[in-house]
């Protein structure tokens, strides 16, 4: 049984070994991500990391551990607040913030920088039936 | 110059090496789309595709054709309206749907399935500078 309020946290660092294999497998080669000289010359004055990079670990939780197996995705919505650099690390927190009708949860999806500043905030709504 | 309109499309298919490295790199090892018995017990009948499979070739449109390269994503939003099945062929098109002010711009995000069917339908805010 979920209940509002429920949550999970996990931390991961946007390292160079994930960004890469993140490009490689997406086929997203945006220099922003993967060229350091380019990246200098950017308003970041350096590499940030893929969204999908959040994505990718909002994933995991959603479909590892809350709901976690057999979860179906209805619907997500990202806003990229700040930006994510290499080697950041990252705190990714999932939290059930609604029960709605026909087993459907809605999840707010959270991601915060070494500094406690906000990178990522979005919802998704999913469904899921205990198995 | 980016306009209203312009449109970038790609067809990509959900084979299995394809979702074995989704789960790899995202770390989501969900059944649903690695377990080929448990898939088979649940209401699809068959294992589906992450929605990062759609995403990835929505971030690999975005970062490296339209608008491509130094592409900043603001926000994105994603409506998973029917599922993919392993080795559905996935037609996915990026079009330019509005100009806004800052170099920032809305683009629409569809997925359709080998059928004409939409599997995703979405929208991505981004900033982009002609560079």
């Amino acid at each position: 049984m979920l209940e509002i309020g429920s949550t999970f946290t996990k931390t991961i660092v946007a390292d160079e070994r994930t960004i890469k294999k993140i490009a490689e497998v997406s086929g997203d080669m945006n220099p922003i991500h993967l060229d350091k000289e380019y990246a200098e010359h950017s308003m970041f004055g350096r590499r940030i990391a893929h969204g999908l990079f959040c994505i990718n670990a909002i994933s995991m939780i959603i479909g590892n551990h809350l709901p976690g197996n057999g979860t179906i995705l209805l619907s997500q919505n990202f806003q990229y607040i700040k930006p994510v650099y290499i080697d950041d690390q990252i705190e990714v927190t999932v939290t059930i913030v609604n029960c709605l009708p026909g087993n459907k949860y809605t999840l707010r999806t959270l991601c915060k920088n070494q500094m406690g500043d906000i990178v990522l905030d979005g919802e998704s709504v999913v469904r899921w039936e205990d198995s």
